[in-house]
């Protein structure tokens, strides 16, 4: 046997006696790797399927840099495993999956690495030497990732993840940022796949942010939490979310809240609210129904237009945003890709605002309605705030 | 197209668009469960895969009740829907896979339930209605659960998770339960697969355990954080572990350095250390080693005789228990169960206590090495601390 196959024979042996032997917590991989990021930026997967007849890897690494590269097609090195090596990728953060007989779609079943978006859970690796370092804990100080129950008068108790900056337990009072999710998500989805923590940690130490405090809300008022941290019990996540104005007007009590509990700079100047899509939709509508709240407000791929008939935070919007400006915000920030299906929702807000003659910062790249997008352009707002 | 084919057909649909296209964040899965637990405790399962010949699950309920459940076999109900349901299980946390074709195994892909052990990801369920319950979250109060790095002189910042009981924010001083995880483990084991929040906010709404503060290390000194959160990248666990007195002589200082950021009762009668098989270990070399520290000591299906020869912390090993047990430790508990492949070394350890007439409470349980002995001995000492 070589070396693989022999490593995947322990593997196999291992998850079987973690699994059904009366043995656990003495299982492990002994260190393989199914993804190995090469010195180039090429990177080479190994699979074990012996009952393939074809193995591929997709993932949205493809037809980067121009090239036509559809598929990675892995070939079969040794009986059962499958092996094969992507061109040099840029730096960055992948999501990748493996396709068998050109059917049946696999999460890479030997690696820990996944994320979960909504319902799904997606393997993932980062190439390192460019973007990607930001995406990927380093040797650097780091914040504190708390997972936090509020109350608001008699309601229910909501979660909220809150990140706390490295020193701020010295000590002192910070600025904060609200950070909001997409249809779906809730207050895990800036810290697994947005990668808030690692984010903020590197651009901290580097002196290309300042350090803040971020709070990440859960958006969907029927819900109290994240799937399976609340009694609602193992349910399937769905794209579930709140544009009924419900989200918006409990938001002041929000700040109100983390203005208690934390060493916050409390005042408008030292608050900043972002978030994507459905979130960034909140953040539009929170700021210009509650314009002492914000001094920088920031769009990811937001939706515009979109909330419920008859309600009156997303009433008189021209007239509120007139009044919003009027107090000059620091800093009004809109992102979106040029593919994104929000695209033309976009156009026609700024449209609206240019009318008004209300100034906003624009950022416009390339792609969709993407992960890849909002982690970009949370590097981007977050060298921006509270300087 | 019955009801269930469809979802499934959305689902993929879902899942590649949201690999594949430029749209992220608007997926998801419309509430299917590939896992429903009926009324009666037995569960149904549902998995698609046309390419299957057979179909079966497995898992650790097997053989529960005395049956010879080797296997649940799942019979195709729709073309490539594959179904079948359990006879009435016990309550308990469940792990599950599907077997394809009797060879290749498979955890759920329409789930996005699952836990890590060591350098496995595992497909789970729950069944409610008795010690269940305790494993999900409930409409209780809940305490706040944070990932903290810490350091201590100049060494480099190691990370631990650190739970605070809810009602922690409006003051007091709590107690402090120190947790530790076995070899491969980490700093989230008793987070993921311990149930550890679950647990605690459940037994401290029901007044079952006092309100504390729990403290998990990472007791792996070759590394400073869970895979992923240290700047060593994207490495595959494994089986490694600090046997060698280095994490044991760590401790004074991570008890300091916990009095002092947290609102404690910094005395030994508030102190309590806990661990399973080499956490046991530590758990039991640490309070021996240092018996000013612990009056609660808690050996889960403990290592006990596996020390690096010639380091101090671990000899004259009887000498030191005659002399933590002359200022009477107001418990020194020992789990294990009767399957354990650490058994005998138990048997021995506590013929040497007989032998010097230290007394300990015993609690030997069926199975073997498993997280859920570990759970039901959280269980039934925290029902035991700071009364």
């Amino acid at each position: 046997m070589n070396r693989v196959l022999q490593i995947f024979v322990v593997l196999c042996a291992t998850l079987s006696a973690t699994l059904l032997s009366a043995q656990q917590n003495i299982g492990g991989r002994g260190g393989i790797n199914s993804v190995a990021v090469n010195d180039d930026g090429s990177v080479s997967f190994s699979y074990y399927n012996p009952d393939a007849q074809s193995v591929a890897v997709k993932g949205d690494f493809i037809t980067l840099r121009g090239e036509t590269l559809e598929r990675v097609e892995l070939f079969e090195a040794e009986s059962g495993i499958w092996q094969g090596t992507t061109p040099p990728l840029t730096s960055e953060l992948y999501y990748y999956s493996f396709i068998i007989d050109n059917r049946v779609e696999v999460r890479d079943p030997a690696s820990i690495y996944c994320l979960r978006d909504v319902g799904s859970l997606i393997s993932y690796f980062v190439v390192p030497g460019g973007r990607g370092d930001l995406y990927m804990a380093q040797d650097v100080p780091h914040g504190t990732l708390a997972r936090v129950w509020y109350s608001v008068d008699d309601a229910p108790e909501r979660r909220m993840t809150i990140y706390t900056p490295a020193g701020y337990e010295r000590g002192g009072r910070y600025p904060v940022l609200y950070l909001l999710h997409g249809m779906g998500g809730d207050e895990e989805a800036w810290v697994a796949t947005g990668r808030l923590a690692e984010i903020m940690d590197n651009m901290i130490a580097k002196g290309d942010a300042e350090p803040m405090i971020v709070v990440m809300t859960n958006g969907c008022m029927q819900h109290l939490a994240a799937p399976g941290y609340s009694a609602e019990g193992m349910w399937s996540p769905y794209m579930s979310g709140s544009m009924d104005g419900s989200f918006e007007s409990h938001f002041e009590d929000v700040v109100t809240w983390v203005d208690r509990h934390y060493r916050t700079k409390a005042r408008r100047s030292s608050r900043a609210i972002a978030g994507l899509s459905m979130g960034g939709f909140h953040a539009l509508h929170i700021s210009q129904h509650y314009p002492t709240l914000f001094d920088y407000v920031a769009l990811f791929s937001a939706a515009i237009f979109r909330g419920k008939e008859g309600v009156e935070i997303y009433e008189n919007l021209e007239a509120k945003l007139d009044r919003q400006f009027a107090s000059h915000p620091r800093l009004y920030w809109i992102g979106i890709g040029n593919e994104d299906f929000l695209y033309e929702e976009n156009v026609e807000f700024r449209a609206l605002l240019d009318a008004h003659n209300l100034p906003y910062t624009y950022f416009e790249s390339s792609g969709g309605h993407t992960w890849r997008n909002w982690r970009i352009y949370l590097t981007e707002i977050a060298s921006k705030l509270f300087k």
